[in-house]
């Protein structure tokens, strides 16, 4: 069967089976409970590759997925997906604003709508969901009176309908997502490499040092980020992402002098930079 | 009247609360709703300070907190308060684990003691809460055959019982908290100072630059993290907490010479490190 088989943080109808739809359309998807879950989908060979969320530009990094691709897995980033997040507010039948007594979803969803929430349903009462999915299934066996925050594919799946688009108090609300595999991309000439590394004690000038590797060779970095270690409070893994392929000279030179520097470096993969679709 | 309010991430009962404890037993804690409403009762003098996470060891940083300090606020970190994070199981009554048929908290805390759940409560019903603090009330109402997970405060509060302490997947669990004020701390010798900085355009060497100066002044770095600007997804504002006070000869020098190169800088103030107590 060539069928590609992709697990994901599900239910259906969350963002991240979006991610999935938009990288692959074709796939059969496999919906899982658990960020560590896609991870061992992947590594047992139930799946050949798994989608997860790395960072929201509202919400941060998603440090389950930086600690398990740190610590515990040898999956390589193979793709990356960004996705605008938009909320929407979702009914089971036409209602006026000011008729619905009951809101549910994911409270992430709820903190990040608290503005439009304040200004538009003052009274309603808000209940937390396990996901925006769930919160569109509540909705439709409560009926009147009930809305959902969730994704209008959600709303879709549910037979509900999408009342109010776009409620999020902040514009360009942005997820992106990785595409894990056993092995990482082919050079595209338009591609990042994501990285992380440590060393032990904290002399000011080694991180300055690891850099200035990066500014010698002319590398721009598109992201830098401290993680604790497990060990203690005061020690830190440095997460880098970096403009190129490991293949190309430049970063392949870099990344072998750093390793002198450093006491422990992994190299996530290189892959193709996203690039928006025009009906995205 | 000399009683100090603080005002902090409500309700009752939260990890938050506990951080307002550990600072300041003798405040008047006024719980709010969310963090913005945190930073606006001490911006209009309703409270003497105000305290909200930060970051966490397991989930990472706060990124509301972080956007309001770059972009809107104009307060100070005073202080930091470091606090371990454990979950313990919460009932109304003593009960086996295995008559255990609901399981309510907040979506964040369910996440990380999955393991634990899926070993020893694998048939419980997972039910979402707006807070911890709020699960434990759901099963004060419910009685038998319900549990919470929350803090211990939350439960001597609803007058319930602590089943499992420390249920927790991740030990090491620590969430950082900052209290904000109008103005910073004096130097103490064992201080840290947070501040953020960005520049125009990408140049790789821009960031080097800037750590150069922390390297050649022998500033160790106790954090760096980049976020992105709400302009665009590829530019950044990059956040340091550096060791040593913003008055102290060498930080002071380092500062200057920073301001030169980069396009903003603003610093969030200079405060004692948080040591932890012999009973914390």
């Amino acid at each position: 069967m060539d069928q590609k088989l992709i697990a994901y943080l599900g239910p259906t109808g969350t963002n991240t089976e979006q991610a999935c739809l938009l990288y692959d359309e074709t796939a059969k998807l496999i919906p899982c409970l658990s960020i560590p879950e896609v991870f061992g989908k992947v590594n047992a060979g139930d799946a050949h590759k798994g989608i997860v969320p790395i960072e929201n530009s509202v919400a941060g990094s998603v440090s389950l997925t930086l600690d398990l691709l740190i610590h515990e897995s040898q999956l390589y980033i193979r793709n990356e997906v960004v996705l605008p997040i938009t909320h929407s507010l979702i009914v089971s039948e036409p209602v006026d604003l000011s008729e619905i007594k009951l809101i549910y979803s994911h409270p992430q969803a709820i903190e990040q709508c608290r503005t439009y929430l304040a200004k538009n349903c003052p009274n309603a009462q808000i209940i937390a969901s396990m996901s925006t999915s769930s919160a569109v299934g509540q909705v439709m066996s409560d009926r009147y009176g009930s809305a959902a925050i969730a994704t209008q594919r959600a709303s879709e799946l549910h037979g509900a309908l999408v009342l109010v688009e776009g409620i999020e108090d902040y514009k360009n609300n942005m997820t992106r997502f990785v595409v894990l595999d056993s092995h990482d991309n082919v050079p595209t000439g338009n591609d990042k490499t994501s990285i992380c590394f440590s060393f032990d004690g904290d002399s000011p000038g080694i991180l300055h040092s690891v850099l200035a590797e990066f500014a010698n060779h002319h590398i721009n970095l598109a992201k830098i980020e401290s993680r604790p270690t497990r060990e203690s409070l005061g020690s830190y893994i440095f997460l880098v992402d970096l403009e190129g392929h490991r293949v190309d000279t430049v970063v392949s030179q870099a990344l072998e002098a750093i390793e002198k520097i450093v006491s422990m470096l992994k190299v996530f993969g290189s892959y193709p930079k996203h690039e928006f679709k025009k009906n995205q």
